[in-house]
């Protein structure tokens, strides 16, 4: 099996994700080979144990399975262009963030070149690799993902096969990924009044946890009511909600503090109401962004 | 003291939080005093043992202590426009989101009607109210805090006195519930595209929790460097984070979802990048976001 520790793991891409990756293949004991298109960035693990590749066909090469972590699918068509033929009965699981349709693409391409193609989406930052934290998800050929599995599951426990679609684990990740985004939105502008209403960020971050704890159960019941297409407003309403949302926005406003993204969100609420869903659970804001209202 | 089990509490405003309020003083033995502009609201409540007040004064009159909860200040103000003589030695307890603005202006009113004035925020939805995931803030008053402690633990055992300045519970809320009304949109936004890719709910809400549990780290780190003013990209750089962030918007914008507010935020990105940010970490984007980059 080519994902057993003794067995060599290639990493394409040393940014920080590749890079702790790399780190945890070495930490586990793996021999990895390790291949950057910026040279130095494999200097760090080289010293770590590492065996620097000259070319990414070299990496591939070196090892059965390869692990590519690239800024963008784009990077990965650089990256890649000419290693095809290498690609012939080995395993490349490829962790770079991208479309759905990019990965199903990625795969038939590796697919015609004889390799077994994983995909896979990285829940999670740097240093949260080979940790309980972090969460990886996986789709794409089935055989590829228990071939490497022994090597994944040093990166996170929770990997997770999402089925055969090689598209798909990208779909989850997007789907999480907006929450993840708009979340950050929200702690920067949150930090950004605070430190406007003279609130230090070791006074409000204790709270943070209470806030963001709401957060499953609201997904979880605004997933059921879209299953359901009903939409009751048991703990608020949207027109009580705009208000509050409005009070919010003031309060940004007036301290000068970009309100652009709130605006948007605003218009959101404003087209539900216009469309007399203002007594609907905020759930109802789902359809009116799909257009489905 | 007037917080106490057997002294009676009043509460103004019957909507979805204030039934939910009275309900839990009801449920700890409190002889609980309701009043709500739409007399039906109160129904269930006198069902369950509350004394229907006639009119706001009326309510207060009956209880040492009131509790309100209606709609904004705006609310506030129509609600207790004619109560000022009855207030003289009360305690009163603002739970209404208002600006600290509003807090401010009503901490004086109140305390030149010879209340004691505390101003409060309810991190929770009204499910919440009694049970320990509940956060409740409060400024203003302490010896009025102290005098309703007894009977606002029963609404949350997580009840935090942040100080004398009656707008400060208020300013907290406003951080905080930032975080919150991005993370929903983000939410929205993930379950529309879920169920455009064919994912659904509960398919999608188990792992939630992986991604909005970065968010407490992620809130104190980007803090401490907003408070140092040096902006590390230790886990990831503006730069590549765009990158992600626009596979995702193209992601968004091919099933036809509203990308409104992906836009704005997109922008607040590009403002970043367009001042030479870059390479620095995502908490770079607080100054680009408070104008003070
Ligand atoms: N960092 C995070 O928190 C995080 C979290 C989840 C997912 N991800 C995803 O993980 C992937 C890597 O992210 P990262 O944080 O490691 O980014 P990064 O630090 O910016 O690294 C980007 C990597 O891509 C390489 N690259 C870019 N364009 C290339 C090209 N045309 N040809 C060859 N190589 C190219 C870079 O090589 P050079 O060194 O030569 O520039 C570098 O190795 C991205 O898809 C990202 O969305 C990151
Ligand atoms: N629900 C939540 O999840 C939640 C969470 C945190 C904070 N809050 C805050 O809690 C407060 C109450 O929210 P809610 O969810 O209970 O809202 P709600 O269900 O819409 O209830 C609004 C209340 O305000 C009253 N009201 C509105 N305008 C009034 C006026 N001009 N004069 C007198 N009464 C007026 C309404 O009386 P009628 O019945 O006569 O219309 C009703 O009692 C708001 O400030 C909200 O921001 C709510």
């Amino acid at each position: 099996m080519s994902g057993e520790a003794g067995t060599p793991v290639a990493v394409l891409g040393l940014g920080l994700m590749g890079s702790a990756i790399a780190k945890t293949f070495l930490a586990a004991g793996y021999p990895t080979v390790v291949w950057n298109r910026t040279e130095a960035k494999a200097d760090a693990l080289v010293a770590l144990g590492a065996t620097r590749a000259p070319t990414a066909a070299a990496a591939i090469t070196a090892a059965p399975l390869t692990v590519v972590s690239l800024l963008d699918d784009d990077a990965v068509g650089a990256a890649l262009r000419d290693v095809g033929p290498r690609l012939h009965g080995q395993v490349l699981v490829n962790l770079t963030s991208s479309t759905p349709e990019q990965s199903r693409r990625r795969a038939e391409w590796a697919g015609r070149h004889g390799a077994e193609y994983v995909d896979g989406a990285v829940m999670a930052i740097p240093q949260g690799i080979g940790t309980p934290d972090a969460l990886l998800l996986y789709s794409g050929s089935e055989s590829g993902y228990r071939t490497a599995e022994p090597a994944l599951s040093t990166l996170a426990e929770q990997g997770t096969y999402l089925g055969a679609d090689p598209g798909r684990a990208a779909a989850f990740d997007a789907s999480l990924v907006s929450v993840f985004w708009l979340s950050f939105f929200g702690v920067a502008l949150g930090i950004s009044l605070a430190e406007a209403e003279g609130i230090t960020g070791s006074e409000l971050v204790p709270f943070a946890p209470a806030v963001v704890s709401l957060l499953p159960d609201m997904m979880a019941q605004t997933a059921a009511q879209v299953e359901a297409g009903h939409y009751p407003g048991h703990d608020t309403s949207i027109s009580s909600a705009y208000t509050a949302f409005s009070t919010l926005r003031d309060v940004i406003a007036r301290h000068g503090i970009d309100t652009g993204v709130l605006d948007a969100t605003g218009e959101v609420f404003r087209r539900a109401l216009a469309a007399g869903h203002g007594a609907d659970g905020l759930a109802r804001l789902v359809p009116v962004l799909t257009g489905d209202r």
